[in-house]
C-alpha cells in the first residue's frame, strides 16, 4: 500500500495550458508528487520513448492514460476508426506503464437522438477492444461522466451503468470513480461497494463549484465546492482501494491561469486538508 | 381525454421577460393554447382573484403552479419558513384551480456538503405539508431536476428517487416528468412505467441543446436539440397519461428575446412536428 502522504497524483490536464508533459513530470516530482495521469496529445508531443524514460527517472506512477473510448459514430467507418484509435491508445498505455486506459464512452453520433443506440455502440466497442487490452495487460477504466455530458461526450452517466458494463464484459474492465461526475448520485455508495476493490481502477478528485459557470471548464479545487470528498473517499477505501487520489481539474478562468508550481502546491495542501 | 391537438400547454416562464400573467393568458388563448403553468411571482403581481377570473374566462387549464419545495435550510427557522411558504403556495394553487403544485426540492443548505441530509429534509418537509395539500385537494408534483442542479436547486435528481418519495409518502403526491431533466437516464422508461398514470401529474417538454452554454438559461425549443421527445412521450402515454404537454423553456439569449407571439406560434408548430 502506498503511504497515505504519497497517494496524491495529479492529472496533467490540471496544468494543461501551462506545462508540457516533460514540464509536468519535472514539476510534479519537484514537489514530490509521484503519480501522474497523462494525456495522449501531450504524450505524442513529448514522444513515447522520452516520456517513458522521464517517468521512470522521476519515479512516477502513471495512474492512467487519457483517453480511449468515443465509440459511437454515425457509420461503420467512424466506428472502425474509433476501434483503431483505441488500440493505439492501449499500446501507448502499455508503453508508458499506465495503470489503466481511461475510457470516456462518447456521446450521440452526429444527428442522432438515440441514446440507447449510442450506449449499445459503447458496449460493442468495449467488447471489440477488450481482447487487445487484455493481451497488452492494460485494464480499461470506464469513467462514467456527469449526465450533463450525455449528449456530446459520454453516454455512460452513472456508476451503476458503468458496473453493468463491467459485469457484461468480464475481466480486464473496471471503472474510474470521479467525485465530480458522481457526487450527486444517491446510489453512489452502493455502486462503489458493488464495484469493489478489483474494479476501482482510479479515483479522481476535484470539487463542484456553486455557481458553476461553464459545463466543462469550471471545476473547482478540492475544498472550494460542495462535494464531501472525505465521505466518498471513505466509501472507496472501504472496498480496500489503496491506489492514488488523482486531482483532475479543468479550470479555464482560474487554475489554468495560475503559476503551475502554485497549482501543484495547492493540490498538495488541499489533498491534506480537504480530502 | 383532451384531444391531441389541444394538449399543448405553455409554462409562462417560456415568455417570462416578455409577458405578465394577464398578457400570457391572453396571448396563449389568442393562439388557442388552453393550458398554462403559472409562476407565483407573476401571480402575485396579477392578483389571485383577477388571475382566477381571467383563467376561467379564457378557458385555461392551469397545468401547475410553480413552485413549492426548497425545503433544506441551515436551521429550524429556515425550515419552518419553507413549510409556511409551501402552505401559502398550496392555497394559491387551490385558488386558481391548478392541477398540481410543482415541487422543486431545494439544494444544499448554506455551507453544507451533506446531500443525504438535504434529501432527508426534503422528505420531512413533504411529509409536513402533505396533510395540508390533501385537505386543499392540491396534488404535489415532485419534479426531479437534472443532476447539474443538485447543489443549488434540487437534490432530487432522478425519477427513481422521486418515485421512492411518492412510495414513502402515499396518496396526494406524484411527479412531474420533464424531458430536459430526465432524458439521459437509462432507467427513465422503467421509472415512467413504475410511476404509472396516477402519479404522473405533469409532462414538461423542451430540448437539450448541443452545446449548452448556460446551466440554467439555455434550454432549447423542441426539435432544436437531441432529446427524442416522441419516444419519451410514448412511454408517458403508455401509462395512460392523457394530460397536457407543457412547454417550459428558460432561454435568456434566444426565446426570451423574441416576440412572444412568435414564441407561442413556434411552440404550436413544434408541438405538432417534433413531439
Amino acid at each position: 500500500m502506498v503511504p497515505a502522504s504519497s497517494r496524491l497524483a495529479i492529472n496533467q490536464a490540471t496544468v494543461r495550458p501551462q506545462w508540457s508533459l516533460a514540464e509536468a513530470i519535472e514539476g510534479f516530482a519537484r514537489q514530490d508528487v509521484r503519480g501522474i495521469a497523462v494525456w495522449r496529445d501531450k504524450l505524442a508531443e513529448c514522444g513515447i520513448d522520452r516520456a517513458a524514460a522521464m517517468l521512470e527517472d522521476h519515479g512516477m506512477t502513471v495512474t492512467g492514460l487519457c483517453r480511449g473510448g468515443m465509440f459511437p459514430a454515425a457509420d461503420a467507418v467512424g466506428r472502425q476508426a474509433a476501434l483503431d484509435d483505441n488500440k493505439r491508445a492501449i499500446e501507448e498505455a502499455r508503453a508508458i506503464g499506465a495503470q489503466c486506459l481511461v475510457v470516456v464512452a462518447g456521446g450521440l453520433p452526429e444527428s442522432s437522438k438515440d441514446i440507447a443506440a449510442a450506449r449499445r455502440m459503447v458496449a460493442d466497442g468495449l467488447a471489440e477492444i477488450l481482447p487487445f487490452a487484455r493481451s497488452a495487460g492494460v485494464p480499461l477504466a470506464i469513467e462514467p461522466l456527469h449526465p450533463m455530458y450525455a449528449a456530446d461526450r459520454c453516454c455512460v452517466n452513472t456508476i451503476g451503468e458503468a458496473i453493468d458494463l463491467c459485469d457484461a464484459l468480464g475481466p480486464g474492465v473496471g471503472i474510474a470513480v470521479d467525485v465530480y461526475h458522481l457526487w450527486w448520485d444517491p446510489l453512489l455508495e452502493a455502486g462503489i461497494r458493488r464495484a469493489g476493490k478489483e474494479r476501482i481502477l482510479a479515483f479522481h478528485i476535484c470539487d463542484w463549484l456553486v455557481p458553476t459557470t461553464d459545463l466543462l471548464l469550471d471545476r473547482g479545487m478540492m475544498g472550494d465546492g460542495v462535494i464531501d470528498i472525505p465521505r466518498i473517499r471513505g466509501w472507496v477505501e472501504a472496498t480496500g482501494y489503496d491506489g492514488f487520489h488523482e486531482v483532475e481539474i479543468f479550470s479555464r478562468e482560474n487554475w489554468w491561469r495560475r503559476d503551475p508550481d502554485e497549482v501543484v502546491a495547492v493540490c498538495r495542501e488541499r489533498h491534506r486538508t480537504a480530502c
